[in-house]
């Protein structure tokens, strides 16, 4: 009998649940609010509520294979304990699957959302395209997500934290990271840390574009630098210089200890790839002598046999259809 | 019928060879000075003649169940292609597996010299006392050597060139390495490294225990350093304090992205344990919040189900005792 799986991303402004067919084709999706104000019960009830919706709509497709949840971390596995998630304040300590299992009688299964991310762009993204099973991803979204394939499964360490390269030093003398740590990947290179450098370049003076925006009392967002570096304002440009520095050190790193043949750069902050990507890839070729070792003779053309660092192929989906790959590849 | 491995460490200095029964007691073994000025022929036949020798000596122990060699890296695995390996020049380039099966007429398995040493501390050292399978080693030798075992086997990458963690950056903006990179841990937790920062202590007045040697001309090598250390020399104490400091952000990145539950920190340098261990959970507590979620409550105990950095085991036998562990454990 042919089966349906269905995926939740548990974002901290809204849930998406979608089902899929055995060959990963979306059949019904919805998508609420997170009220994260109103605490973890509210959000459970909407969650399990729309998760029933989506199976009744799936049902003629088959038989349920399982449910599967990508949720902000840190987070505990195979439990799904929330720790302190800085994007879901209130929900410390909350058990997801029990609490989440308890209202709809069915098996869940817990994954962080990065690990999601990275199990779809394995088996269906450019992993998949590429025919290549071990992978690293890297989701520059609010924060930096990170996610680790290896043959094919997702590597959760033995508590289910790993892939927390956003918060590893790429300056280790940097700014304070609320993680603890100076100078963390996610401080330079998540929207956040993007908005917060455009700023700091517009009271230097370098920047009128974000400098015009914060007079007019306007909020300011990540697209929005993107588009004034396109513009040549010089202050933009410098700060997707830094992105791109701080990637290159980073995946500098990963190159040299992990020597996995694909690295996949996700999240909506990578749309801006073509304006980090040169000071990236200076930046990993000078610091990784792995990687200048293995390099592609073109890094923007994927290349058999060598180290090959490259944009993520499904977007911003790339989290909810990995939740619903998770029962499949299971832990 | 019982079986037995030899391990080969191909030493820059000498060849060690080794044949070991099923439980990885020693049955018998040579050593010969590493002849790196007469090329890699005259090694790898002083290496096939000694390995013939011992394999002689080992035959009414049983079936010989393979040949496993340790090499410096950096190499290409499985092929064993030497590429540039600092401390056998004119090595180039070698293709010891064929080499080598082609002196011998046997299969032989190349693996780093770094990995071999994993694995035995995973087989038979501080994995094995403590139950763990999954774990992340620090070789601190002439460089720092790093290996990875995951589930009980080494973690290869696609090229073999995992776990070069001793060529990542704790601090960017520090000195050139000759890997080309800037601040790389082995400049910092290397004997090489270590000796370099005593004598800069010297020249800035501040070990005077180290000014008298160079002012007598002698050489000085870590364990001098040591010494001077636990005497009270303040430059020889700066320097365990910046070995400690460099390992503990080394240890953060690898605790933040692997999540395995064991990290051995093992080598001739490791002996100094006791005056580097401070710094090191200090800054590994410090700057990684995985770390600081799972530490035990006293760090120098092994505590399960928590994360623990551990000095290994086994001594410097870990290298020769891996390598014979390498056909077994196979690829």
């Amino acid at each position: 009998m042919a089966k349906f799986t269905v995926g939740v991303d548990m974002g901290g402004t809204n849930l998406r649940i979608a089902g899929y067919s055995g060959d990963w084709q979306r059949l019904s999706s919805v998508a609420v609010p997170t009220r994260v104000s109103e605490g973890p019960k509210a959000v459970l009830g909407d969650m399990a509520a729309a998760i029933c919706h989506v199976i009744d709509e799936c049902g003629g497709a088959g038989e349920l294979e399982g449910i599967g949840v990508g949720s902000p971390g840190p987070i505990e596995l195979p439990e799904g304990r929330l720790l302190e998630p800085p994007n879901l304040p209130g929900f410390h300590a909350l058990e997801l699957k029990t609490e989440l299992e308890a209202l709809l009688g069915l098996p869940v299964t817990i994954e962080s959302d990065a690990n999601a991310a990275a199990l779809a762009e394995a088996h269906a993204g450019a992993g998949e395209k590429h025919g290549i099973d071990s992978l690293c991803m890297l989701t520059l979204g609010t924060g930096v997500g990170n996610g680790l394939i290896f043959d094919g499964r997702i590597w959760h360490g033995y508590r289910g934290m790993a892939g927390e390269a956003g918060h590893v030093s790429v300056w280790p003398e940097g700014i304070l990271c609320p993680c603890g740590n100076r100078g963390c990947l996610e401080l330079f290179a998540s929207a956040t840390g993007i908005v917060r450098m455009a700023r700091e370049t517009a009271y230097e003076g370098r920047s009128p574009r974000t400098r015009d925006l914060i007079d007019r009392g306007e909020p300011i967002s990540a697209r929005d630098v993107g588009r004034f570096a396109e513009e040549g304002d010089e202050g933009a440009l410098v700060v997707y210089d830094t992105v791109g520095r701080a990637l290159g050190l980073s995946l500098a790193g990963l190159v040299n200890i992990l020597n996995v043949q694909l690295y996949v750069i996700g999240g909506g902050a990578s749309a801006a790839w073509h304006l980090f990507a040169p000071a990236l890839f200076r930046e990993l070729e000078r610091a990784s002598y792995v990687y200048r070792l293995t390099m592609p003779e073109d890094p923007m053309q994927f290349t058999p046999g060598k180290t090959n660092v490259l944009p993520a192929l499904l977007g911003t989906d790339s989290g909810l259809l990995g939740a619903a790959m998770v029962p499949h590849y299971a832990r």
